[in-house]
């Protein structure tokens, strides 16, 4: 069996170019289209009041289509954020250019940017890359990677998964890229901005292990990460950076359930990262379903639990490669609180740990630090009770009732050098839980964000 | 006129020994003691739900005695947190040593630790250092200097301040000293709870520049910063840091005016410090009122007002020294916002800016990046309209009416490089506003808080 890709799913292709908006010699726009009579499409964007070009017009696109999204236009290297009316004209503009290029309409196309905020976009090269992409669009896992590459900024890796699922006698693939390194506290929510608002996320934060299979999707996670082509460190000097996803999937969905969906599982994965906590002017996640395999999934069937929990997985592994490669990350740290009052407790107290800068600092030490983890649980605002609660480290209990319990601090701090280090706090309150994924607070992390000028 | 101190007010005496629990030769056990008839008190404590067992008995002793406090025991070097039932035994029998040592009853007496968390407290220390202090009580600057630097853990300044106030015609002393420099994101509360919780304080977050005289009180700031003697660096390895705040003043104010006066002015000032935004387990700020001068201060009177600007005066220096010695600071960030919808959603903004570890970063790396500013602003969930927004650095204008300003880079990159920077976002929403105080974000604070072991 061939590596899955994001153009396995029937019924994409995409491109990517170098248009010279990035310093770096890597593709900086890109398309990706689907092909299928029918597609359905959802999305969650920022909460953040202060919002991207590509992000007011994203979101109007989407609801004037129902979702019946035809296409994705991307390019990094300028956010096209806090550029005002100028920079909503370049966002339609650019949507235009690719609905020309695609033969859709304008509206059927979804705008994203990354890269550096109030610079007004450099349309003449936008203009010429999207002309350019038009002749090279594909399905190739050649085209897979180059789109792909076409989002990153800071990141060091490129970020994808892919999985198949069987629904029936018959299988559909979901699959997704991203990028995320810096600038990382995603509060996505759907166009209607409802839920993934900060401190009132709707969704479980319950989470599997991202690379263990979700469910029973049956599928086959495949972590399509390493190292982009030719770079050798962070490859954009003063991009501002912010997270974006682009999924695919060759299963037929209809728009509401696709919305469900997205809000559901962007709040499990996307919204449960964090590197610096802070969330991005441009934030995007969107899903677009081809209906290209014939299968179709409906609400409240074995087919729907089976297909949610196969984007789930994508999802959760994209999320997970977000904070991998956070700004002089050298390891995941996963908080999972369980036991909290509620799913919202749970959120809060795993985000508070997960956002702690002395937390993050212990673990990049090695240093069992345990009085940072459970005093940043206390400060959260929900329902905490020291003397009930316990935390293990790596699966030492460090802490239990209230009290430290005596433990080889010198074994626990070797078991915290590894890549993926663990923090597991136990409240006995309830039945809420939640985990977040963060990395360690480097050097590398102050030197990325300070010694260079925008 | 001789420097003013913490011993100026009439009716204080303290000392300070050192007893062996800091690593360091310094003092780690002190006494503040009345010795006036009719003291008054209030005191605000931490709002983590993790809290230190001093924290736990102080807030007790205050409510028993309705605030008349006799005396403040202290040490560093053991925070006396998660210590269970021990640590609460440990915290009533250090009121009892000092009211024993100081003929007044245990309930009289408010403990604070800071320092490790996690370890019981090596009580024969704590003993032999609270019979020894009681033997050198004193009310000389020497004194005063002594006791400030009993409470100081990886602070590398010694952080005090006084003021005299004329109150028709007569003089009251308001003084103070304080501890802090990591683990810094106070948000403490008087003992009921109420005011100062996360996302929620209620008093106005307007400031004064602390070093500029605070309303009419006609009086003379006196920062007593400098170096802590023979410290070269952070003085405790391992320590966690906290915010500890001691202030004398010789007037007779009622009790329930001083826990009025302390809640507001706390909010307004230590509870605009960040660091790094994480709250500790023992962060505790405590006004003694000894009456020593005669000088009465009634409610709604115009005494009150002076008397509270000088409070609010002495509170502003000690809370801009803490951010001034945040760990790994180069220099002080203050951020104003003004014209916000609510005071509440104008402090929510400019905590969410100060915290944000992006815009420490730049403001290390004297990077004028206002991307990162408005962003932060509009992720505090918070009403804000960036198309309505001005933010100036330093005094230049930067972005306004959701769109850049055209600066001269160069010139505002070389401005940022003061030991004081300022960013001032102005919202045309409404009359909210309040300042925070932060510091940059510098590879010295991972140094510190990643690069040793508890």
């Amino acid at each position: 069996m061939p590596d899955l890709h994001l153009l396995s799913p029937q019924g994409f292709r995409a491109a990517a170019v170098y248009a010279g908006i990035k310093t770096k010699h890597t593709p900086d726009v890109g398309l990706l289209v689907c092909d299928a009579p029918g597609p359905t499409a959802a999305a969650v964007f920022t909460t953040n009041t202060v919002v991207a070009a590509p992000v007011v017009v994203g979101r109007e696109h989407l609801a004037r289509t129902s979702g019946r999204l035809r296409a994705v236009v991307v390019n990094a290297g300028n956010a096209n954020a806090c550029t005002g009316r100028q920079g909503e004209r370049d966002a339609r503009r650019m949507c235009r250019l690719a609905a020309g290029v695609l033969g859709c309409a304008a509206e059927e196309v979804l705008p994203s940017s990354t890269g550096i905020i109030g610079h007004l976009m450099p349309m003449e090269k936008v203009e010429r890359g999207i002309a350019d992409a038009g002749q090279y669009l594909g399905n190739s896992l050649e085209h897979a990677l180059r789109f792909a590459d076409a989002i990153l900024t800071t990141d060091t890796k490129r970020k994808a998964a892919a999985v198949e699922v069987k629904l029936g006698r018959q299988v559909v693939t979901v699959a997704g890229v991203c990028k995320g390194s810096g600038m990382i506290g995603p509060r996505m929510a759907l166009g209607d901005g409802v839920s993934g608002a900060r401190g009132r996320k709707g969704a479980s934060g319950s989470m599997n292990r991202p690379g263990r299979t979700a469910g029973k999707t049956g599928g086959t996670a495949t972590g399509r990460g390493g190292t982009v082509r030719g770079a050798t460190g962070r490859s954009s000097r003063g991009a501002h950076a912010t997270m974006l996803a682009y999924l695919t999937t060759d299963a037929a969905v209809p728009a509401p359930l696709l919305r469900q969906l997205m809000g559901v599982t962007s709040d499990a994965t996307f919204n449960a990262v964090t590197v610096d906590d802070h969330t991005s002017t441009n934030d995007t996640a969107v899903l677009l379903a081809s209906g290209a395999s014939g299968v179709k999934v409906a609400a409240g069937t074995l087919e729907h639990k089976k297909f949610a929990a196969a984007v789930l997985e994508v999802c959760q592994s994209l999320a997970y490669q977000i904070a991998a490669d956070g700004e002089g990350a050298t390891k995941v740290v996963v908080i999972d609180v369980e036991g909290a009052a509620t799913d919202a407790d749970a959120r809060a107290m795993a985000r508070s740990i997960a956002n702690s800068p002395l937390v993050k600092c212990a673990m990049h030490g090695n240093d069992p630090n345990w009085g940072r983890i459970v005093s940043a649980a206390g400060m959260a605002g929900a329902a905490f009770d020291p003397d009930r609660a316990t935390l293990t480290l790596q699966g030492t209990v460090v802490f239990r009732n209230g009290q430290p319990v005596p433990f080889d601090a010198e074994a626990v701090s070797d078991s915290l050098k590894a890549p993926e280090v663990r923090a597991a706090l136990s409240c006995r309150l309830g039945k809420g839980h939640a985990t977040c994924w963060t990395c360690d607070l480097s050097k590398d992390y102050v030197t990325i964000n300070a010694d260079y000028h925008t």
